[in-house]
């Protein structure tokens, strides 16, 4: 069976009791499971993490939409984290048994289902863009929704579907497909964040370093030391072992050793095999020679 | 669900309709999946994997025992490989929500049945053994079927279970419980194999090396290369990762490089996610926070 991740970003993260509403109104469809939510008051937004097939999500994601649009009204939103919409991004990750392909089309299909029932209108981002100035989901975000009106009536800026103008108290929502982020943090042993900074602007894309890393260098102050703090948006491409590698010959150059390094939240399995592999130069090896992988097959 | 892998090793590998009917009467038992199975002629033995529950793993090994008595004769039987009984060797191998100890309980369960319905002796090896002198397979198998009337009968010999003779055509019977094995080949840049077998000698546990190794080197000849062939008994007591690096590091002495590394058949999940953890000394790390498995929980 096709095991997609979906993870939307909803604009509350204060009332607890509207974040409820929406939670039980994905754990009511059947055949999408929620495997996690948090919610930040500060940045008033909430993230959700489901699986599931393709009908599934669609579906909760419909459903999240109807409680969303009685409950939130961007026009009297406020927090620290940027946003576009009352349901601001909604991203399709590829987990199993289902391609990348299969992700652009549920998120082409339910973008479609969302602009029609909802007239809210939808950018599609990431691999599910069919533009390359709209691609990036900072790049679609800019603005905000407090902007959203006089960016949408400038050329180039009509939503992929529904209406061009922005849904008045939900604004606008982003839906596309990517791979998985992994939260990759690599702890150095000192305190010197001028090391942890010039690390990230050496290894992340934005100053020239890898095509899938984003960094940055932040003091972990209870701790008396500093972090190379990392998105990973593509371990197949930009895998973590190179990564690890780069930013310990990094710190070598300032007489600092990596103390530790840690993955924050989920990570996909194939992820880590794939640094073991690397890390003893493993050969030939198949995904079906994983002891767990040969038994849930043979179900 | 407990998940235990199975791995009965039965002295026949040139009657394919032997192997067939034994494959069939596990095939029978609900609840036990045959994952995999292979035959020697040269050995003239057989290797099942099974893997389920306790009880339907205890059924499979009892249905193969009907057959296996009606079928096999060790007094007619000759092949390469050692061996003190008709079903041979038959180790439980704990996998998945179950502990070493259900293991070896299963084993003593499984090793009190098949002595009392077959009248067959049962010696209990690795992790079942409560005696020193016979954990290993080796110790226990030396003098083969043909000596095992003479074994039987000196001092400390009596079998755990069963009759204090062999039985006249099934011999005797080795059950018991040990880690998963891996299989796991490094293959150098050179033809020279003495270094393969310097090596070998310096990381197994026989000559000086890692407890858990077991190791010897071999020529490919079609590939013009030299291999150390190793097994691992225990994986979390010394890792893939250690002894890769360790054969690396000996290889340098003699002027020769690592050219690959390769696992043959099975390897648990955890062996891999262990190597990725050291090989980027990730901290604090979780099972559940691998994707795969969070997904499975939620089921």
């Amino acid at each position: 069976m096709a095991i997609i991740e979906c993870v939307p970003n909803i604009s509350e993260g204060r009332r607890a009791e509207v974040v409820a509403r929406i939670v039980e109104a994905v754990h009511r469809v059947p055949g999408a499971r929620l495997l996690d939510y948090s919610s930040d008051a500060s940045h008033n937004r909430s993230v959700l993490t489901m699986a599931g097939d393709r009908a599934p999500l669609k579906d909760a994601i419909l459903a999240m939409f109807d409680i969303v649009l009685a409950e939130i009204d961007l026009r009297t939103h406020t927090g620290e984290h940027p946003r576009l919409g009352a349901v601001d991004v909604v991203p399709f990750v590829p987990i199993e048994d289902v391609t990348m392909e299969d992700c652009v089309a549920l998120a082409k299909d339910t973008a479609r289902s969302v602009a029609e029932r909802f007239a809210v209108p939808v950018y599609l981002y990431e691999e599910a863009s069919s533009n390359a100035l709209r691609k990036n989901l900072e790049d679609i975000r800019r603005g905000e929704f407090e902007g959203l009106a006089a960016k949408m009536a400038t050329p180039g800026w009509a939503p992929d579907f529904g209406p061009p103008q922005p849904h008045p108290t939900a604004g606008a929502c982003v839906i596309g497909a990517r791979m998985p982020l992994i939260a990759y943090n690599i702890n150095l042993a000192t305190d010197r964040l001028e090391v942890a900074k010039k690390i990230a602007a050496a290894i992340r894309f934005s100053s020239g370093g890898f095509r899938y890393v984003k960094a940055m260098g932040v003091t972990l102050a209870d701790r008396g030391i500093v972090q190379v703090s990392i998105n990973l948006t593509n371990y197949e491409k930009t895998p973590i072992l190179r990564v690890f590698e780069a930013v310990k010959r990094e710190a070598e150059r300032y007489g600092v050793s990596v103390l530790e390094s840690e993955i924050v939240g989920l990570v996909p399995s194939a992820a880590l095999i794939d640094t073991a592999q690397t890390a003893v130069q493993l050969a030939g090896f198949k995904r079906t020679q994983v002891l767990e992988t040969r038994l849930r097959e043979s179900d």
